[in-house]
């Protein structure tokens, strides 16, 4: 279980936000959920070009990235072995009530967890099943890993999410899209294939890691929509996020994957870059 | 301009929320948004029924409207003659990091501000403009007055918002959902339309109160899909929320709307209504 070990404000220590903070009052912001070991960010580059690209697309004029990388130095100075490291931007305080975002000062909320046991990549696999659930279409949106998550939270309350590691989420057409806090990729034939993140889901950081180490690799790599009956049919099924790192999947639901040999190559190879 | 003039967390005056609350983690709650007019809160009983209902859909165990009644009427007492009550329900606060919502004591947030002044609705109206942001659709979550508010955003902080009273947003397939903050309706023929809320969009608590007073008053009354070309084609034009109450539009773009007897005639009812 994950235990708080520290949370700053815009660097300073603490951990409440005001009342009027827009993150709170309409979910705008965006998060990073970064993993450290030995005190070192895991692909911070490309989280914070993930949040740079983010706040463009939001508008929230972050002002360059110095006070954020101070910040995340400084709690990953005091940071236990294997930490979980979120931060939360948000549009900040504004003048005024209202949708409207002008004239705001942007605030940084940074949080230092305890990380749980990593999940044992190289095991047999974790279990998913498919949410009721299913994602609306919001192409504004989409691919930012932003702070309105709603629909998130409610297919990671169903009941038997519980009982498994993931829940895989379908949008209303049947296409696949990701999972609660992940993104899922199928092999088939030794090719990886993954659904695009253009109308809903999210750009997770890892998902562009394995892009970027399948060219590496020489593993072919697709991004196009498809549905739960082709992922069904795939040889292998993992997910990713930034704290789990590449994780195979031996079921979803009742349909049983045997194979794990690229999966675990990507998790493997993965696991020990440096960047 | 909207001033802040007190604000409580669970009945406790305060001005900030526990950075772990999941209101600002997930945008996980709801919101009101009330008009007080001497210490009275218009229309009470409908943003609680509605506020219930949102936090039956969600999950968030209320535990009862008690606690929250009294906290309103403790705060309208201090209201200024003019008054906005913005309620947040939030989940609270959860043992755990993660979108699973489990064991969470939801959260209370009051905020009162002075209201500007009241829009004039027996004038010639006020303008709109159609905004650029196609709504996306969210079946799972359509309807609530809920914490995912970012789509409001952006449409609110397009340039040309500012020159306008209100933003129109249309869905993906060209239907006319409702304002940035506001329900909207045209009227043909002594009829009132407006449309559904099942796939995008707030259901408004004046919108419940315009379909009910239109069945007092024997105005015909139709909820279904429709696109820019009938509303433009109307002979009057509407929105409504609970601040607002009900104001004619004069323009939508460039297009101008010169009759306003239907809307007046409810504007100048409801006003004056108990309850």
């Amino acid at each position: 279980m994950s235990e708080m070990s520290g949370s700053w404000i815009d660097g300073v220590p603490g951990a409440s936000v005001p009342l009027d903070d827009r993150g709170l009052q309409y979910g705008d912001g965006l998060f990073e959920t970064m993993l450290l070991r030995e005190g070192r960010v895991r692909f911070l580059e490309a989280h914070l070009a993930r949040l740079a690209a983010g706040c463009a697309r939001l508008g929230i004029s972050l002002n360059g990235l110095a006070p954020l990388r101070a910040e995340i130095a400084a709690a990953a100075k005091v940071a236990p072995p294997l930490a979980i490291l979120k931060l939360i931007v948000t549009r900040g305080s504004g003048p005024r009530r209202g949708y409207a975002a002008t004239d705001c000062a942007p605030r940084r909320l940074l949080t230092l967890f305890t990380a749980p046991a990593a999940v044992d990549a190289a095991g047999e696999g974790v279990a998913a099943r498919l949410a009721t659930l299913r994602l609306g279409e919001n192409p504004a949106l989409a691919g930012l890993k932003h702070l309105n998550r709603l629909e998130n939270v409610l297919a990671a309350s169903e009941p038997e999410h519980a009982t498994v590691f993931e829940s895989l989420l379908l949008d209303a057409a049947g296409h696949l899209v990701g999972g609660t806090m992940s993104n899922v990729f199928a092999v088939r034939d030794g090719r990886v294939l993954t659904p695009p993140v253009d109308r809903c889901g999210v750009a997770g950081v890892l998902r562009g890691i394995v892009r970027r180490e399948c060219a590496a690799l020489g593993i072919g790599f697709e991004e196009r929509r498809f549905r739960l009956g082709e992922l069904l049919a795939a040889d292998e099924v993992f997910v990713t996020n930034a704290r789990i790192g590449v994780v195979c999947l031996r079921r979803v639901g009742e349909h049983h994957f045997s194979m794990n040999e690229v999966a675990s190559r990507l998790a493997r190879h993965i696991e020990v870059l440096d960047a």
